[in-house]
C-alpha cells in the first residue's frame, strides 16, 4: 500500500549581483551529484535559482534588466542552463526550478519549470500568481526594494495540478528497502503543484491545488530577513529578532497549509547574504501531511535536503478530517471568490 | 492610534454526563467573576458549553437527547443560562457561548451567540458550517463516536462579520493605563467573527471572516486527545503522542491562520476528562496577528487566560503582506467555490 519516494530540496546560498549563470548552474549540478548519490528521484530548487534576487533593485537600463531573465521558449534548450537538464536526464532525476521568464511579447513572469527525466521534458510550467511589494520603488536609496509587481505580471497559468510519471515506479527499482508492493491504489503517479515563495503565505493556492488531489506541493523562496523598512518605524525588532520572525512564519505557513492540505511539501530556499548585505533566510524542508518536518536545512549554504516520504501518508488527512467531499461547504464561501479586497461592515452610530 | 482591549478565553475543564447545566453556568460565572476582577471586557466560552459533549454518545432516545439542546429562540431568556447573561450585564462584560441549538423546526444547530453587555442582548449568532464525524455511530460498542453529522444540520447563517459597540471606548473607562488617545481609525468597534472548533482548521472559514476585516475571530473546541479508532490500525501512536499531536494541530492552525488572516484569535477548550474516560484537549490561548501566542492555558480545568491586544496591530498585515485588495488574484481560485470535494487529473499511461 505504501507509495515511497526520496526527495530533496536543494538549497542555494548567496549568489551575488556579477555571478555567471554557469557558475550558479555548476552549484545546481553540484548538488544533483550528491542527490543521485542518496538515491534521490525528485530535487526542488528556489525560485529565481539562476541570479541574485534582482527585484531588491531599481533597474532602468532594459538591457540589464533582461540579463536576469531567461529569453527562450524552452529553458531545457538555455545555453547555461542546457547541462543541468543533461545531468539530471543522465542521473534519472526529476528537477522543479525557478527562474524569471521573459516571453516573446516582452511579458516578464516569476516562472518555475517541472522537469521530467522519465519524459526528458518540462511536463508543468507554473508562473507566480502572488506578487509581493510594489511596483514603484521607495524614495530612501538605502531602502530594499521588492520589485516584483514591477518586473512580473501576476502568473496566467492558475495553479495547474498534474502528474509526474516513474518517480513511484523509479523507488521499486533504486532501493529494495522502499519497495512499494503494488500501486495498489491505482495512481501509482503522485499528483504534484508548483507555488512560489509569497504564494506559500495564501492558502487559497494551496486548496486549488489539493482540489485537484495534490499530494506533494513544491516551492522555492527568497525571503528577506530583516525587512523593517518595509513596516515603518514601529518596527522596534533587532535584526536577530526579524530573522526569528521571517523564519517563524515561512514555516509556520508551510506546516499548517501541509497539514490544512493534507499534503507533504518541498521548499527550497535561496538563502544567505548577497552582496554582503541583503541577509535572506534559510530552512529549506520537506515537511509531512500532518505539518511535522521530517527535514531541513542547518546552514544558510548550498545544502541538500534530502528525506523518504510516503505519499500513502495523504490519506489519512484526505479520508478523514479533510475530506472535501464530505466536509466542505461551498455555498459558505462564496465571498473567496466575488471579492477581491475587503468590504467591511458598517460602522456603528 | 492604539486600540486596546483587554480578552479572555475561558477554558472549562470536564463537564461530566450527568451534570447539572445550573451547576455548569455557575462555574461559568466564577470565571466571569474573576475576568471582572482582571478588567476584561469580553471572555469566549467553549463549543458546547453547557452540557457534557454528547456527540460522543449515539443516543437513541430523542427525550435524553432534547435535554443536551437550548429550546427557546433567545438563550439569554432560558432559565439555567439567564444568571450568566444577567452577571454579563452587571459586570459590563461581553460574552461569546456556545451551546446546542433546537430550532421550533426540531432542525439541531451546534452554535455560538455573542451577547453584547452594552446593547444587552445577542447582536450575533453563529452556527457552524464544518461539522466533523460521521451520521452512523461505529459499530464497536466501546468506540467513541463523534455524530455531530447525526445530531446538526450544517450552518445555515454563513460566516457573518459583527462589531462589537463598547469595547474600545471601554477600555478607556477601565484603565487609564491602557487608554487610547482616539479612534483615530474612524472604526473604533472591532470587527469580529465566530468559528467552532473544527472550522478553526479550514482557511475558508477565516478567509471569508476578515474578506469583511474581522480583527478578531474567536472560537470554542472540544477535541479528544487519543482518536486512534478514528484513524484505523495504521496508527500506533501512544495516547501521549496521541495527545501532543492533537494539541500541535490546534495551535498551528490557530496560529497560521490568524498570521495569514492579519487577526487575532480566542480559543476556548472544554477540556479534561469527561466521565472518567474520555479525555480532551486544553491548550485554550490567545493569538496575535503575526501568529505568536500572547497567552495559554496553564491547567487542563476551568481557567481563564487573559491578555489586552491592540487591535491596531492588525494593521501591519492587513497593509502590507496580507493586502487582500492589492496581492490576491480570485481568477485563481474558483475551484474554491465551484467544486466541493477532489477531481484529481487523468491517470497517466
Amino acid at each position: 500500500m505504501s507509495r515511497k519516494i526520496i526527495v530533496a530540496a536543494a538549497q542555494v546560498g548567496a549568489v551575488h549581483k556579477g555571478a555567471e549563470k554557469k557558475e550558479t548552474v555548476e552549484r545546481l549540478i553540484k548538488l544533483l551529484h550528491e542527490a543521485a548519490e542518496k538515491k534521490v528521484q525528485l530535487v526542488v530548487y528556489p525560485e529565481a535559482t539562476l541570479t541574485t534576487f534582482f527585484p531588491r533593485h531599481f533597474i532602468e537600463d532594459q538591457e540589464e534588466l533582461d540579463k536576469y531573465f531567461e529569453h527562450g521558449e524552452d529553458i531545457t534548450q538555455s545555453s547555461d542552463v542546457k547541462p543541468l537538464f543533461e545531468e539530471a536526464k543522465a542521473l534519472g532525476i526529476d528537477v522543479s526550478i525557478g527562474y524569471a521568464e521573459r516571453t516573446p511579447e516582452s511579458t516578464g513572469y516569476n516562472t518555475s519549470v517541472y522537469y521530467s527525466a522519465s519524459a526528458d521534458k518540462i511536463i508543468s510550467k507554473y508562473r507566480k500568481v502572488h506578487l509581493p511589494g510594489r511596483v514603484e520603488p521607495f524614495e530612501d536609496p538605502n531602502a530594499t526594494n521588492q520589485l516584483e509587481k514591477r518586473y512580473f505580471k501576476p502568473g496566467d497559468l492558475g495553479f495547474k495540478a498534474f502528474r509526474a510519471s516513474g518517480l513511484v515506479q523509479d523507488a521499486l527499482k533504486k532501493s529494495a528497502s522502499t519497495a512499494n508492493s503494488e500501486n495498489t491504489d491505482g495512481k501509482g503517479d503522485p499528483i504534484m503543484g508548483m507555488l512560489i515563495c509569497n504564494d506559500r503565505r495564501w492558502p487559497e493556492a494551496w486548496r486549488v491545488y489539493t482540489l485537484q488531489g495534490a499530494e506533494i506541493l513544491m516551492f522555492g523562496y527568497n525571503t528577506g530577513s530583516h525587512m523593517s523598512h518595509l513596516w515603518g518605524s514601529a518596527n522596534t525588532m533587532t535584526p536577530e529578532e526579524q530573522e526569528k520572525e521571517a523564519l517563524f512564519h515561512s514555516r509556520l505557513v508551510q506546516q499548517a497549509n501541509s497539514y490544512m492540505n493534507a499534503c507533504f511539501s518541498i521548499s527550497a530556499a535561496r538563502c544567505g547574504v548577497d552582496d554582503g548585505k541583503y541577509d535572506l533566510i534559510a530552512g529549506s524542508s520537506i515537511v509531512s501531511p500532518e505539518g511535522q518536518v521530517l527535514a531541513e536545512a542547518k546552514t544558510k549554504e548550498d545544502e541538500l535536503v534530502v528525506a523518504e516520504i510516503d505519499l500513502a501518508e495523504c490519506r489519512k488527512g484526505k479520508e478523514k478530517t479533510f475530506d472535501y467531499g464530505r466536509h466542505r461547504r461551498i455555498e459558505a464561501y462564496s465571498l473567496i471568490t466575488e471579492q477581491t479586497g475587503v468590504v467591511e461592515p458598517p460602522l456603528l452610530d
